[in-house]
Parts: structure tokens; C-alpha cells; sequence
């Protein structure tokens, strides 16, 4: 364990510390422990304290390069006022790129000012401009060829004129070009370095942007009653894509454990033709580098790879660090699981619940890099099948110390990969994972419903520190949370938590198709596992349904992709409305000219009408000017000017609103448009 | 410059990582790199995110030592919640206390846990006891002595009733007193120790509550005309200290420089007669380490600080790094200033103004060590003639490492000296020296007015994480700022200020006896400076005149003296008030027996009155009882009940209550009286 002793002589021998402070950097997580993440292409606007003793004028740099390059690219930072000082940089390349800051005093620059006021008031200042001379020597002897004699004739000529011309003299040591020669050359040896380095892991821009659909491969046959194959998978990607979907996740397809395996809805006992949880991973058929033999073969599963992408579609994997009792690794390495005192091997179990059919790996084990070094070999297992997208289960019931060195090792040599976080638990260690590397992270969307639980959590996640570090991605139900607000709700329930998933986060996914078909019974009453649920069982689907939200699901993710403003989560606005049952926000693009405002009716039951406070400047709209708002769901559209604004939500008939806020553009022929 | 890298490879070879995360510490001051303050007797509460993966169970400890300790003392902490933990230690000696966390997975504890929750259950717990057992025989390995062999008889017992005697067994393995022999004897070294240890610095009490009393020695002299001496301001402390301050702060009593004096009302030209300002130090007759003649002698010197000592009084002296163009250091050391292209010793300016009665210091300069070390041999020059409070000119335009460096060495000496900062700039500048090491810090005080400027300012000094590292002092004037307030406000604006002073910092100074005789005449409209300021001549002030504040004073301080709240800004709570020109706040000492409710009417024109919302409880007194509210300034007592309460106040009679607030005890002999 390595400590930081505070110093306590903060002078060393021989060297006069700098008078230069630089403070509260950000962004900066954990004072520098964790990166922060972005998107190729995405601005870094760093800002610090940045201040000195006295009364001298500063200069500051933001340096930034990408791990691979030698030297820094060098960004002047501009003070904001009361000693705060900013700049950006835009990153270009996945990897690292790292940043950090310089600051020092500027003796040319401080002069300069000082002979400016002076000469205002009138003051002699042929001592004054002797003193010029001298500090641009300074420079000049830090600079080199054509500049340097540039600045020592300077010098030269000062020293001549002081005495004889002194306003010649003046103009020339106010001159610009001589005042930024002489910055550029200033002493900065004698200022501050930021004691530390700052990354940034740069992903592909799937990591902020990404529409996700989960499915059961085994109960994608088209024949009721018959286990389903990749190749039914591969049929079933049109119907995926048409939706507008560009990651396709799949649950465990290793080989499904019989030892205790469980039956349908959960029940301990199964019969012969229970098909087992997919969760369950391991049988003498292989583990996590094997494939399900009723799933199909290596081949297939490759075409299914390969056809996706055709599709504009990511196979993304399950990664769940867990065995039956068949598992192959149990036999060969029973020192990576518990032993308990009895010889069998320890189950997994939350006392007093026990979960036979599951063996968990003992991250702790005497033998522990072996293990490690396993299950990262699992990961580049299936990167060699061509997958780059891993949705990890429970990962906070692995050591936090394990992800960072596994999705680090990963990415060094495969930037593109991307791991999303399914840790539903304590915000602390929800957290925690992001910071250690994983790219997305479920939530706790799906059980925030009401105005003040959306608003607060949002503005948590896009407002705060968070941001930097979590990438959230919003799923309305999974396999295994079918919320109350849906059980309750019908279809408007699921439309409207669609909207919000769609439109409050640039990432989110559904599971489906108990998502479009709206499914909704619970194995029990105030549970949230499904009835009859896919993972004992499989199930078959009438896609068909003509209460499918389909068409709805496809017609929100093609608004996403139209509009870059849903892409990013960065400029996030909820916007106030005196109707709690409303939710009204807007979502703008980096350049602006993309801006869309949704309003959701949240209560599924009631139609629900409100006043919007919104000003048309939020929205990028000019003050005083009437502007458009275009119902991207059904086409209409509506004038808006002034900063109240009328809405009406029917959930029986469409829960939302996703506008598109169009500016008047006048032409040139003097026709209006909307833009 | 040392930076630090942020690790890649977070696990290192042959060590398995910890699994226990602690972040985001509380008290830590920008990530441990400075010191937090406390004086002696004090508390430091510690909080903490302290969280593992998984599920088990954890154990943390605050360790802190006194530097001169050689072991950690250790106090278990307590989980609040949400993976929050607090505990909390008091500091008993000046110097450097120092803490750190350590926190670890406690595998029996867990495994006692879900024991528990199994025999609730109803389980089978054979297999879970002999688990227990082996945990038990891990600890007794870790233990020694009679724990050692407890612990071992244990689990052979255990192991022994097992497959025999179960409830037996069950009964045993619970035990509260094995759990606190296993707890004790866990495995830390798995666990994480913190990677700072941070440090407190202790101080005397006067470090936290102090009552300083500025006057210049050369106008003590009784006679009008003379030039006042040490032994007139032996004469003066009787009158000093019945006002009831404890530190006597005296401008710079050094040889005062001829050379460019400045005249009465600060005029460039002074005339023969003229005094000069006291902080145009040194001539012929010496410098930093000398006395102005015509103050008196060393012995004169010695037995003020002796006669005050005598009173309660401290001599505080002033400490002001430039010089008079007459110090001997500019003969003996020009390289210690900047000498300008024509020869001349730079002096002092802030262009277009020039200060030519004052030459800056070159902290910067080629031989800066030597320089360093002159300056901290002048604060240990007067420390040998008993002084140990400082209040130092303008620290903000020497560098930030001179200070730490200065200060940090003279307490590893003189762990009782104090230090004051007399910064008046901008936030991050005036808070950087309170890091690096002052004492106690001027604020803004002086021109915080109104109630939403008063309000902002003091929950940022007490309620952020600034009150760890800014102790305030209050000065509602001083030499250098007669704040339009006071010029305009007649005898209540001083009343005012001085109550406000008083009650809202725990130390607080005024500049006398232009305080309590209401001096408020300004050099010229909208200037802060004294009309014939003491800083350029010899003024003569009539004490006995009956309109003197001082009796007023006198009262206040006493109050403080006698009321613990007073004495700590920790608990300050601002109460909401229907009258903006009212401020109402209480003070409540840390363990309760003192609250003190101020209400002060912050117009000194008008009489104002208004509704105050005070629960009872926020004074510490039941909920639905009534309580006295006692002014201690008039004497006057009033009962209040529920929680609304008015107030009028009339700044012709008293502008302010200090209430002492009495609950309700009843006696054995069932008299109530008010506590």
C-alpha cells in the first residue's frame, strides 16, 4: 500500500518554489485518480484556479496529447474573472488522450500593462522603458534565431531611443508583435506544472450514442415450442433493425448447467424438459468459450455476427463471472471456488435464499491471477468472434480491482470494446465501477416515475461531477425488473417510459418483445420477475400484434438518429411546469442546431394539461420571437412565442410530445421558414 | 517539480488488490495537501464512503496520533448509512495531529450475520458452524495469550458439537463476546489503509476566540502634542482591558524611514514635524529588529508585554516585510531589492500610483534563501521578547511558499505563536494563505451589510469546508477602512457593527479609540481612508467623553467571556425573519449548555420590526415548552412560546438583543427557574 506523505518542507534545497497556484481542476475525478470518458470528436472544457501572490500578470497553457505522441499541444487558457481560467481541446483518436496545465507570471506582460497606465497618466518613463529593454533581452536570450534578433534590435533600439525619443520608444515597447514575442518566450521554467497528469479514455461514439434490444435467442423460432437458433436470430434481425435498434444483446449462449437446474417460474424442483437459466453457465457441453449445441454451432453464431453488422446491428454479449455446479472449471480448478467444510463446493446464496444452480468463482483464491488472467481470456474469447460490446452481470459482486485491470488490459489493445454495467445496487459502488473502466451503466431509471425522482436523478447524473465518469443507459424493464408503473400502467405505461428512456438518455435499451407486446403480468403480486419468464423457459412471441409498439419504437429511434440533440446528454434542461404530472425537458446539440423539447404525461391513467415556463432564449430561440414546435410523433405543429406555454397529454391516445423547436429563417426572397 | 502518474496497472505483482474503497474523506482540505485547524480540547469529526463489492460485512477505524506519538490511537467507526462512516477525536496537545482510516472485510462478522439470518430461517446449520469454526481457529492465528487459546477452545468446541449438540453449537458460535475476539483479531492486512495521512494543526484557544484592541502607541500620550510611548500605553491598558479584549495589537514600532515621508493626510511632501507612517520601516536608527526611539527602549518594550500580560493582554506586534528607502538592509543588502536601469532602489507602486516612502522586498531574488531566513530571524527576534502573536501586512504580495515555510518552521518551535493574515483580496488568494498556514484571516466583513451579504458570507466561513482552514477575524474598521456604513450611520452604525462583530466571529478586533468614539470622519467623499488618519500623525482622543462606546464594548465582551456559544462559530444558524433589515441568528456551544440569540436591526436610521420563525428546538428547548429569552445587554426578559416570535428594535435606543436563551428545569422542591 503505497501512502502520500503531506510534505512538510515545501521548500527544497536550491530551488525557489513557484509563486504560481493551480487549483480545482476540472474536470477531475478523485483528484486525478480516474479518467474521465468521451466520445471521439466531444470538447474537453478544462477550467482551475490559477492565481499568484501580488498583482503580475499571468499567462496560462492547457496541454493535452494523445498517449501515443511525444509532446504536448499547447492551448492558451483565458481568465473567466476572479482568478478562474478556461480552455478546450477536442479529442480525435480512441485511447488515452492525457491533459494537464501550466501557469506562470509574466514579467513582459506586467510591465506592459503598468507602462500603459502610466503613459495615461502622463508620467515620465524613459526608466521605464530601460526596464522593457531589459526584460525583452530576457526573452530574446530564451528565444532563438529570427526572433531572437527580432527581439534583442528591440531591445537595442529602446535603450537608444529612451533618451532621445522617449514617445518613439513608448509606441515601440507597446507594440503587439514585440509584446507576443516576448510572452511566447517568457521564462515559464520559473512557473507551475500541475502536479498532475489527467486522462481521458476516448471510446467510439457507440459508447454515448447506443440503442439497445435484448433478446432470448432461444425463443426467437418462429415455431411455438421449438428452442430457437442463432439462425432464427439472424431472421429476426430485420425485425430488430426496423425499429432502429444498433446493438443486439444476447443473455448467456454458453452451455445451460444441469445440476440443480431451476424450472420454470423459478421453482427449484425442474422436470426433464425444463430448458434451465442461461445465467446457469457451464456443462460438460463447455463453459463461457463454449456455445449452447442447441443454439447452434461456432459457425452460426459468426453469421450471426456478420449478418448483424450488415444491419447496422452490434452483437453484444453477456459476461457473467459465474458456474453451475457443471462447469468444467469446477473440476479442473476447484481451488478458484470455495470449498465449504462438508467438500462440496460453496452455492451461491443471499442467507436465508440459496441459488443452487449457481457456483461463484472465489476472486480472493491463493491462486488468483490465474483465475483473473481466465476470465480475461473469456473476453478476448469472443473479441476473436468478432464482438466488441460486453454487458456485464452483477459486476459488484466482483472486486472493484478486477474490472480496472481486466477493461484496461482490454482496451489497450482493443480501444473499441465497450462494457456496460449491470450493478443495481448503492450509488457509491454504481459509481465505483464507472470510475474503474466500464463504459455504460444501468441505472436507476426504472424505478424513478414521478417530476421530483426524474428531475433530481437526472440532473445528478448530466449536471454534477457525475457526468465526467458515467455514462448512463436506460432500460425501462429487463428480464429481470418489470416495474410496478408498468404492471399497473397498459400501454401508455410503456409508451411513455419509452419516451423518457429514449429521450432523457442518449443510451438506453429495452427487452423485448415483452417491451412492444407490452407484457406485464408478474410472477406474483409485488414482484417484479415476470410470469412465465424466459429465463426457465422458453417463450414464443405473436410479433404480429396489432398493440405491437413497434412502429412506435421505430418511429422514437428514428427521431434519435435524426436529431443530434438526443445523442448527448450534455445539455439536458428541465424546463418548470405547474402540472407535477407533467415532465417537460429539452435536449440541445453542442452547436445548437439541434434542439428538441419533450413533455411526457407520467400518470398513464388521466390526461393531464399544464402551464410550461420557457423562455424562447433556452431554446435558442431569439427573445420576441415567435418560433415552431413540431411534434416529431404525429407530425403536427404549433406556434410558440413568449415564455408560456400550453400542453395537453391524453395517455389514451399519445402520452408524449417529442418537439422539434424549429427558428424562423428569413430568406432571401423574404419567404419565412422554419428551420 | 514532482508529478505524479496516475497508475495504469492497478494491480501490482504478487499482491492481490484491496477489495475496500475509502473516498471522499471528510475533513480534507484540497486532498490532504494542507492542514486542517482545530485548537486544543477540540473535535474532529471524521466521515467517509467506505465500501467493498459484494455483500459481506465491514470493520473501519479512525487511527490519529499526536506527531510526537509513536502509535496510532485507534476508534472504531460507525456506519451512518448509504456506506457512510463517521468517527470522531478530540486534539490535546498543540503542534500536529495527524488521522487516517483503515477498513477491512470482516469475514466472521459476516459469516455471523448470515448465521443469524439462517437460524431465523429455520436452517440446517451443521456445515455452517464448522465454516464458523474455521473462521474462528483463522483469528485465533492472528491472536495471542488467553484470546489466542479462547478462541481456539471455541472452535474445537464448535467443531466438537457440531454433528452432536447443534443448538449448543449455534448458541456458542453467537456469542457477543467470540464475535469481539474474532472481530478483533480479523485480518486487516487484506483490508485498505488509507493512502494519506492528513493533519491537523493545533492551536491555543486565542487561536479560535480572541478580542483584539488596535492603537497606536505614539497617541497614548495623555498630554495633547506629545509623542506617545510604552510606558503611556502601560498607563492605557487599565482602560484596555476593562473593555474586556485580550489582544493589544500595536501598528510597526520600528525606526521610521526619512527618506520620501509622507505628511499628514498622506501628502507627498511632509514637513520637518511630520511623523511619518509607522509602516515606512527602518532608518538610521535601525530596522525590523529595532525600536523608534521615541517609543521608548527594550526594557520600555519588556515590561508592556509584561504589564499586559499582567491584565490578560497579549501584545500582538505587526509584522510588515518592506522598507523605508532609509533600512539599513538597502545599504547592507541591496541584492534584496530591485534596482531600476538608472540605479535607484525600486519602490513600491501600483502604476499610475507610486508608495516612494516604501521599497518592496525581492522574494525573487538570485540569494532569496538568505533573504528568507533575515525575515524569519525578524519574528524570532521579537518572539525572545515575549511576543507571541503576529498580525501580518499584506502576506498576499510575498509568495505563498515564503509563508508556509515561515510559518510551518517558527510553530515547529513555538507551537503557541499565532498568526493573522491582513489580506484584503480576492477569495482564492485570501484562503490560500489561511492554508498555507495563517492563523486567523481578515475577512469581508467590513463591507458585508446587508442581511443576504451577511448570510451568504457566514455560511460560507462556517458551513463549508472553509471553516476547517479560515478562522475569521472581524474588524468592522481599521486604520486603513472607515467603511461608508460607519461614515453615514452615527453612533448605531457602530453599535451595530460592533455587535455583529462580536457575535458572528468568535474573535473580532476594532481599531480604537476611533471605534468606540465613533470616529467617522472620511479624508474626502467616498474614500475609506481617516480624515487626518493616525497612520501620518499623532492624534490625541479624548476617552471620558460621554458618548464613548466603551462601556458598551465592555458589556459585549463580557457577554462573550461568559457565554461558551460566543466562543466557537461551529454552530451558527441564521432564522428566517419577515424583515430583511433584521438579521437574527444563534450560537449554541458543542455540548448545548450555551445558546445565544442575536437580533440585530441593520438599519441604523430606523426603527424596525418584524416576525422571527425559531422553532424551540432549534435553540435546544423541547418542543411546546416555553423558554426565557434573556438580553444580556439591557437585562430584560421575555418568555416565548411556539414558533413565531416578534421583535422591534430601535437603533436610537439599542440597536441589537444578545439573548441568552433559558429553558425551563424544574427543581426538587417543584420551583421552576430558567437554566
Amino acid at each position: 500500500m503505497s501512502r502520500e506523505i503531506a510534505s512538510k518542507t515545501p521548500i527544497e534545497p536550491g530551488r525557489r518554489p513557484s509563486r504560481v497556484v493551480i487549483a480545482r481542476v476540472r474536470p477531475e475525478v478523485d483528484g486525478g485518480r480516474f479518467p474521465i470518458k468521451r466520445v471521439i470528436g466531444e470538447e474537453v472544457e478544462v477550467s482551475a484556479d490559477i492565481f499568484a501572490d501580488g498583482h503580475e500578470v499571468l499567462s496560462a497553457l492547457l496541454l493535452h496529447r494523445h498517449e501515443s505522441a511525444a509532446g504536448w499541444d499547447e492551448i492558451p487558457m483565458v481568465e473567466l474573472g476572479n482568478d478562474r481560467w478556461q480552455a478546450s481541446f477536442r479529442v480525435s483518436a480512441q485511447g488515452h488522450q492525457l491533459y494537464t496545465l501550466q501557469a506562470w507570471i509574466d514579467p513582459f506582460l506586467s510591465w506592459r500593462r503598468d507602462l500603459l497606465k502610466r503613459v495615461e497618466a502622463g508620467q515620465q518613463t524613459a526608466v521605464d522603458v530601460l526596464s522593457g529593454a531589459d526584460l525583452i533581452v530576457q526573452a530574446a536570450e530564451l528565444a532563438s534565431g529570427a526572433e531572437a534578433a527580432e527581439l534583442a534590435e528591440c531591445a537595442k533600439a529602446l535603450r537608444r531611443e529612451a533618451s532621445s525619443a522617449l514617445a518613439a520608444a513608448v509606441a515601440r515597447a507597446l507594440d503587439d508583435r514585440i509584446a507576443a514575442l516576448a510572452a511566447k518566450h517568457a521564462n515559464r521554467a520559473a512557473g507551475t506544472l500541475y502536479e498532475r497528469e489527467l486522462r481521458v479514455v476516448v471510446d467510439r461514439e457507440r459508447a454515448r450514442f447506443s440503442t439497445w434490444y435484448e433478446m432470448f435467442p432461444r425463443s426467437a423460432s418462429p415455431e411455438p415450442g421449438r428452442y430457437g437458433t442463432f439462425r432464427d436470430v439472424i431472421a429476426r434481425l430485420p425485425y430488430v433493425a426496423d425499429m432502429g435498434f444498433d446493438v443486439l444483446y444476447l443473455p448467456p449462449i454458453h452451455p445451460i448447467g444441469c445440476a440443480s437446474r431451476k424450472g420454470k417460474n423459478n421453482v427449484t424442483q425442474s422436470r426433464d424438459h425444463d430448458v434451465g437459466s442461461p445465467w446457469a453457465i457451464g456443462s460438460r457441453d463447455g463453459g463461457h468459450k463454449a456455445i449452447d449445441p442447441q443454439l447452434g454451432t461456432f459457425e452460426d453464431f459468426d453469421a450471426l455476427v456478420e449478418a448483424a453488422r450488415d444491419r447496422g446491428l452490434e452483437i453484444a454479449l453477456d459476461i457473467a463471472y459465474q458456474c453451475s455446479p457443471d462447469h468444467p472449471w469446477v473440476k479442473e480448478h476447484p481451488e478458484w471456488f470455495r470449498i465449504r467444510p462438508d467438500g462440496t463446493v460453496q452455492y451461491a446464496e443471499n442467507p436465508p435464499k440459496k441459488y443452487e444452480d449457481i457456483v461463484p468463482l472465489n476472486f480472493d483464491t491463493g491462486p488468483w491471477r490465474e483465475l483473473w488472467e481466465e476470465l480475461k481470456g473469456v473476453v478476448e474469447f469472443w473479441i476473436g468472434h468478432g464482438v466488441r460490446i460486453f454487458r456485464v452481470d452483477n459486476p459488484h459482486t466482483k472486486p472493484f480491482a478486477f474490472w480496472e485491470w481486466l477493461i484496461s488490459s482490454v482496451k489497450r489493445e482493443f480501444p473499441d470494446v465497450l462494457f456496460l454495467s449491470e450493478a443495481f445496487t448503492r450509488p457509491n459502488v454504481m459509481y465505483e465501477l464507472a470510475k474503474r473502466g466500464f463504459t455504460q451503466s444501468y441505472t436507476y431509471f426504472a424505478w424513478r416515475n414521478t417530476h421530483w425522482d426524474l428531475t433530481q436523478y437526472f440532473r445528478e447524473l448530466t449536471r454534477t461531477g457525475v457526468r465526467e465518469f458515467f455514462r448512463p443507459n436506460l432500460w425501462p424493464n429487463t428480464p429481470d425488473i418489470l416495474t410496478e408503473y408498468l404492471q399497473f400502467g397498459g400501454r401508455p405505461a410503456f409508451m411513455a417510459r419509452l419516451v423518457l428512456a429514449a429521450t432523457l438518455g442518449s443510451s438506453y435499451g429495452i427487452y423485448g418483445p415483452a417491451f412492444e407486446l407490452c407484457e406485464n403480468r408478474p410472477l406474483r403480486s409485488s414482484s417484479e420477475e415476470y410470469l412465465d419468464s424466459e429465463k426457465y423457459e422458453v417463450r414464443h412471441w405473436d410479433l404480429e400484434r396489432p398493440d405491437s409498439l413497434r412502429e412506435f419504437i421505430g418511429r422514437v429511434n428514428r427521431i434519435r438518429r435524426e436529431n443530434a440533440a438526443l445523442q448527448s446528454n450534455d445539455r439536458l434542461e428541465f424546463h418548470p411546469v405547474d402540472n407535477d404530472q407533467l415532465l417537460v425537458y429539452s435536449k440541445t446539440s453542442e452547436d445548437g442546431g439541434s434542439v428538441i423539447l419533450v413533455a411526457v404525461n407520467l400518470n398513464p391513467y388521466q390526461r393531464h394539461s399544464g402551464w410550461i415556463e420557457l423562455s424562447p432564449e433556452s431554446l435558442g430561440v431569439p427573445a420576441r420571437q415567435a418560433f415552431q414546435v413540431h411534434d416529431l410523433l404525429t407530425g403536427a405543429r404549433y406556434f410558440w412565442q413568449g415564455s408560456r406555454h400550453f400542453i395537453e397529454l391524453d395517455p389514451a391516445v399519445a402520452p408524449a410530445h417529442i418537439f422539434r423547436v424549429r427558428r424562423r429563417v428569413r430568406t432571401e426572397r423574404d419567404f419565412d421558414y422554419f428551420l
